[in-house]
């Protein structure tokens, strides 16, 4: 059934494959942004691997390749009235929202980066609850969070809920969070408030978490160069196997951060695409928040670097890997096992990593090679500042070390 | 061991007596604030029972009475360049956070009040954090979160943590929130954000989930009428039993909110300061955050009311009760029982609710009756709107309701 699709980010590598995934299957869509990314993006000196039109552009570009319509809102999510009148305007039956600041080193460069991180996310999604209660309360939101959210525990991670024995008596929770950076724990923020707001609004909620994104291309984007979505292999915006791969195609050492035991889920850009549709063809209900699993393999970081040097030396390319020291502060070995059945339940058909697809990786990202800047391979943000890490757990008291 | 402490929030109703309490046992005291509760006062057209000073002239009445000083920063904990000031001037060994926006029903208002309050809160808190990891590791961080934060889950609340066994696994979380307001939100965003300091940052912190506080003074405020604190009876910045008091005091019906059946943790004023000052000469150690539920007894909202109208009728006073709509979405009648021995077990000994404290209270707050506006005991701001209400459950949808 044809819906009114909204997408908050839709200037994204993950908003504008979703917007045209919805358009061409007959959905009416509109996108929203602010560009906030193509600014940080100026701020970090970092760009795309592929040239990105402006969104405009990239609209009539959709425009002439599927003969499809999509709307257009620009503007800031933490604009309560912006946010008012474009629910309003459109009157969404689901709302895909992917407009965050969606890096975690990005909100570990200082306080002002960590509290705008914190902040933008937070109201904005608040903004977004508070309109859909007031002018739209059937909309179903469909957000992306995120696996982080979880950190990791030393229990089994169940789908977003967990039921405690405790005392003889019996409860059950949203799953408790441990989440590793300032921006996952914005998301946690945003968990939080979505739950309230389906306990005491009764709105309808999907909270994705989802796991670390792979891929250059969706069956979309593959229709037009035009059409290319906004791929990051820098370390504050590029996650690790597409980092991985842009190393491999310019003879970089794969940055591996620490021992490389870090196990998290990861899934195809495609499968984001097609767990988005599911979340939407089955609403919550009304005062539900319902929570998936959003991955399909768990692998460590080790084993990802291991498979993308495999496929490039299968390409005939030399492959280098270097245990770089982790500027993140996590476990490098630890136990992980996430539940991710309901999106399985639901139809998703995962498009897994194999060393074809790795190969179709590399080629993609090859021929771009030239475009490739290998200065921003190398971390810089770190989780501990060197000087707090320096004085480590004997360190002198405040008064002694600074006043003197 | 005489101690630099800074209060955050020394202008409010709880910050200025723990200043006072602290510079009086000899500690070396500064306060933080930035007026904020005065301006919300003055948007909503209610002020506190007793004419407040400002601080300044408190600061110099504590100066003629008690022989002491009490610095004074004025500026916004928003504002990080600020904040890092402060603490790179002053050196506190602890650090006593009370500068946040601490009513439900403000949060509540709507979306504008919600988001300030959630940004204003959480950034607050974050850019302390951020200061006292980069100038000042070893401050002792005294947050006064509270115990909202629970909710009401349905096995009982420990102090802090909770251990689970799953699968054959077990792991300790912080305790898994539910709470009931944006504002008790802010609250649980911070306490996930201090966990990541402590966790990642090795920083020290103690957690203080207080219940309700109720009271008119304590050994300092009593010392001289200018040195006393900000009590409201309002019902957005009035807790049930002051409200209760303040209305009885004037024969206004007692506004219980619905059956009365919420059970919520109290204590009375002089021991938050008894509990902040244990919490400042146990500070957690380097990577910790302790967590205490900071209140005495438990009480449901009737059993308050109950004992306020014996109190008044045992002074001769007419008074009646009133079960108005419960503003907030609560459950009225639940299981509750919240574990709270840590404070005990480090000395706290207890002001227990008395009738006689009762009394006391009643007739301290009927001196300023002609102060005391009727107006303000009526609840407005509501968790649901009566618009969202009124279609209740089976409600159209928004395309329906709202096109047509």
């Amino acid at each position: 059934m044809a819906q009114r699709v909204l997408v908050l980010g839709g200037d994204g590598y993950l908003g504008w494959p979703t917007a045209m995934a919805f358009s061409r299957a007959g959905h009416r869509v509109a996108v929203v942004d602010n560009f906030a990314k193509r600014q940080w993006e100026l701020e970090l000196g970092v760009r795309p691997l592929f040239a990105i039109p402006t969104l405009h552009e990239r609209i009539r570009a959709w425009r002439e390749v599927a003969e499809n319509e999509i709307e257009l809102f620009v503007g800031d999510l933490t604009d309560y009235a912006f946010v008012e009148s474009v629910i309003d305007d459109f009157r969404p039956d689901t709302v895909v929202h992917y407009g965050e600041q969606p890096s975690a080193p990005y909100s570990m460069i200082d306080a002002r980066h960590a509290a705008y991180t914190q902040a933008n996310n937070v109201v904005g999604t608040l903004n977004l609850l508070f309109a859909m209660r007031d002018v739209s309360p059937e909309t179903h939101l469909v957000k992306l969070g995120t696996m982080g959210e979880y950190g990791t525990p030393d229990i089994d991670i169940e789908e977003g809920y967990l039921t405690v024995d405790h005392n003889g008596r019996r409860h059950t929770f949203l799953y408790p969070k441990t989440p590793g950076s300032i921006y996952h724990l914005s998301k946690v923020h945003d968990s939080h408030n979505i739950h309230f707001a389906t306990r005491i609004w009764s709105l309808r909620a999907t909270d994705l978490h989802q796991g670390v994104v792979y891929g250059v291309e969706t069956d979309e984007t593959a229709l037009d160069p035009r059409l290319a979505t906004s791929f990051h292999y820098d370390e504050v915006f590029g996650t690790a196997l597409n980092r991985f791969c842009a190393e491999a195609a310019v003879d970089f050492p794969l940055t591996v951060y620490g021992k490389g035991g870090q196990t998290r889920g990861y899934l195809n850009i495609r499968d984001t695409i097609q767990c988005v549709q599911l979340a939407a063809a089955h609403p919550a209900e009304a005062g539900e928040l319902r929570v998936y699993n959003q991955f399909t393999e768990q692998f460590t970081v080790l084993e990802l670097a291991r498979r993308v040097k495999a496929a490039g030396e299968h390409l005939g390319w030399s492959v280098a890997m270097d245990h770089t020291s982790n500027p993140r502060k996590e476990a490098e070995e630890h136990y992980y096992n996430a539940v991710h059945s309901k999106l399985l339940e639901l139809g998703l058909r995962p498009h897994l990593l194999s060393e074809e697809l790795i190969d179709t990786m590399l080629l993609k990202i090859a021929e771009e090679r030239e475009r490739i800047d290998r200065s921003v391979f190398v971390q810089h943000v770190r989780w501990v500042p060197k000087a707090l890490e320096a004085v480590g757990p004997g360190r002198a008291t405040n008064r002694a070390s600074s006043r003197a």
